[in-house]
């Protein structure tokens, strides 16, 4: 009998049941390096002790994403081994920030179900939460992956299509304790803008493009330990190419968006995302936002509500007549960012 | 006179010196996290503080073999500047966890010298030992290596081959003080098969590739500080390729053997080693393991001795019908490891 | 109105203002690593804590080098986002030592302006000093470089053009508090050469070559939070070539050059510093160096005046016949180095 992981078919998952995922992980200094290594990252609170101190934190904590990539990698082998594609995320909440040095696990709810009428394959949706090393809960968010069936002949599993909320509520995001933005150093910072300069609708062209190198997307996926085949073997796909981790688009579209959102430090919360279409190394990907929404949390501290777009085209181009995402758009992401009222 | 290492010469060699090698070197976090994002590392162990708590030790040690290729990467211009070929490992025994902030340096015994028949090269058999900062021993290996001779006409030395062991007495291996597998959680592991799950003489493909790119083993090659020119500077080969360091395949086999053998936690003892061929970027390499032996050497703690084989080419294939290496294969690693009895 | 950063252009400098750079940086164990993974580093000071405690320090602090690219990143998106040209370098001075968990941060005073004879451009002088959290002096240099006008219609300013020390006073130079080479280990630091090994004159060819990767560069570049377009966007020349960051060059050429001067353990002063030629990916890169001078600068200390060459070509070679670079040469540099008197 093989001793190998042949991952989890549609058929394998029941509404209700709990999977723990392998693979606890310590991270710290070393992460925080490799991503500002990776990515063009640059926002100040997960860039300096001394201005997280300043924002009423310990210290730095490690940037949200290395957090939501290292808790995604552990899910990796019992939900999307042997998945067709990946659907969409929702209700991604940030539940306390990450210190270098803590340690992530991730379990996973399974919350819906949903047999393609080919009967070949199904829809999975999971609540997957990850927890630190005191088991608190670090960050929760559901995903939905197309998952093929292992036997055909396995009977459909009852429907059941989950309740999602398309937005979080603002009051519902989590404020990090003792944050505060009283001694906000706008100079520090970069960017003068606060959240009420930014008015709703208004797009934000981030300027800067990053042409992507093979080298760079594997070493970004291992250090999440994502095990997906089809991003490091490139004998995996008849064309010979690697996939790109959607992941590493949002993280790369994210750091982009600094320049001109250098202020919105933190990401509460992950409404929705479509990774639209593939990316793979060679690509020259730029990145553009979109205002949604802006409403206050706390004193001092407002939720921005952001589309952010990653793409290899224009700023502001995002579907066609035909309503589908134009081929050039990679990530259409809605987010809460946290940033001085 | 040139202020610059020229390497020593095959004649340099005086059995029974021992030659200390140059710069210390402190590994931390850094080279944990360089160590995940290079290859598909998930041995829960050497990731996660909580799990190596929870099997009595002070908090993850670093990985095993960047212990290995530190100590090695020492060695490389006093010993194999001028090396011909790396001809094998023997008795290479793990003596002390390394911890993140402990700083590594090398000696190397020489223990065998023959001159080969052609009077212009010869076999260097070296004992290396790595030391910490406390001078405690963590590891040590012997190494034979081809060395040509700077000066043809300078007399043979008397031969001297050392015995070495072809496999380690396992009860001779190294257990971490304090290590135990009596709270260990399976699920966080990642796979349920304890040794008693493995039989003698059973192959685990484990199935999963990667192709590798220049960027990746020259980070990889440098981090180590070994300094050969082959790795580094595509001028310095007829066909303009770059060798890839035969311990990059190592590590990249023995992480891909997670697959397969994610409780094999600790490499405890390594009882030898050929890089059958050389590999370049481009290449997909996998890896699969044999089982050889197995045996208890501690309270619920066993002992397994595994082959780990790298390959281009399919999982099993060894050598051809001549008994020599298939073309694809590219290391063949006999080595002890500990996991859950 | 748009929210990104546009830079500033020629006609937006001041003499005497001073521009606070944005986004602190903590730099920490991770930065090492990713260092020693880019750069073939060797200098036992910066390698090992036991051996920078050995001379009297209290810990190894953080390469030279990663405080300049740190200091000199910020510097970026104020002073050479609309540069045509990076002009030189002078009176660099590394005051402190910067060790890991400390947090940079920089500002540039304007001290001279020229506006160039086409009217659209102009030369900008600035002093640049990076501090620590501490508000301590860590670096301070001086740079010049070529800034478009956005108006050519605005005036030009009044010339001011600084009085520059060709060379810094070696006595001026500050050498880490505590810092001692009394129980200095030439064994362990790699070479037995102490400064007065050296003559003035001597040109020392460091051998080895290092071919450069795109995403080496890249990801060096972003680790100290460089912005500039032309290192990482494939499309923004027309030739599709993306641009090495000169301090890349920097780095690489003093990291090869271990190899014949590994006891030049700290640089202390960067007396000037030219980016000769453009260099790119897949170029081989070679260095040499000449000794200029040499003098005591402390009990046991001497400073050695080196000029340190990268180049794709051969030892020795600088300059034409016509007085100009040779278009094989990269970087030109000044320095003073710290070493065993």
């Amino acid at each position: 009998m093989t001793k190998t992981n042949p991952g989890r078919f549609f058929e394998d998952y029941r509404v209700g049941e709990t999977i723990r995922h392998a693979v606890p992980r310590t991270v710290a200094e070393g992460e925080r390096a490799l991503y500002h290594a990776l990515y063009p990252q640059r926002f100040a609170l997960h860039s300096s002790d001394a201005f997280a101190i300043d924002c009423g934190l310990d210290g730095a904590p490690l940037d949200d994403l290395i957090v939501f990539h290292t808790v995604f990698g552990k899910t990796v082998p019992d939900i999307s081994l042997n998945a067709i594609a990946n659907l969409g995320y929702a209700e991604g909440r940030f539940l306390k920030p990450v210190y270098p040095g803590d340690t992530l696990r991730a379990e996973s709810e399974v919350i819906g179900l949903k047999q393609n009428s080919n009967g070949r394959s199904g829809v999975v949706w999971v609540r997957t939460t990850g927890f630190d090393q005191n088991e608190d809960a670090v960050l929760s968010y559901v995903r939905w992956v197309m998952v093929r069936k292992g036997d055909v002949d396995a009977p459909a599993p009852d429907t059941v299509i989950p309740d999602l909320e398309e937005v979080l509520e603002p009051e519902a995001l989590s404020v990090p304790a003792d944050l505060t933005f009283a001694h906000y150093d706008f100079t520090l910072s970069g960017e003068r803008h606060r959240a009420s300069d930014y008015a709703i609708g208004e797009v934000i062209d981030h300027i800067d493009g990053t042409t992507i190198e093979e080298a760079e997307h594997m070493l970004a996926t291992r250090l999440w330990q994502n095990t997906a085949k089809v991003h490091f073997d490139a004998t995996h796909r008849p064309d010979g190419r690697r996939l790109i981790y959607g992941g590493h688009i949002i993280s790369l579209a994210r750091a982009l968006s600094f320049n001109g959102l250098a202020n919105a430090q933190i990401i509460a919360g992950i409404n929705g995302g479509v990774h639209a279409n593939p990316c793979f190394a060679g690509d020259t990907v730029r990145a553009w936002s979109e205002v949604l929404d802006s409403t206050p949390v706390a004193d001092g501290i407002c939720a921005l509500r952001l589309r952010l777009v990653a793409t290899r085209g224009a700023a502001g181009a995002l579907r066609g007549d035909d309503g589908k995402y134009l081929s050039d758009v990679l990530l259409d992401l809605d987010y809460w960012a946290l940033m001085p009222a």
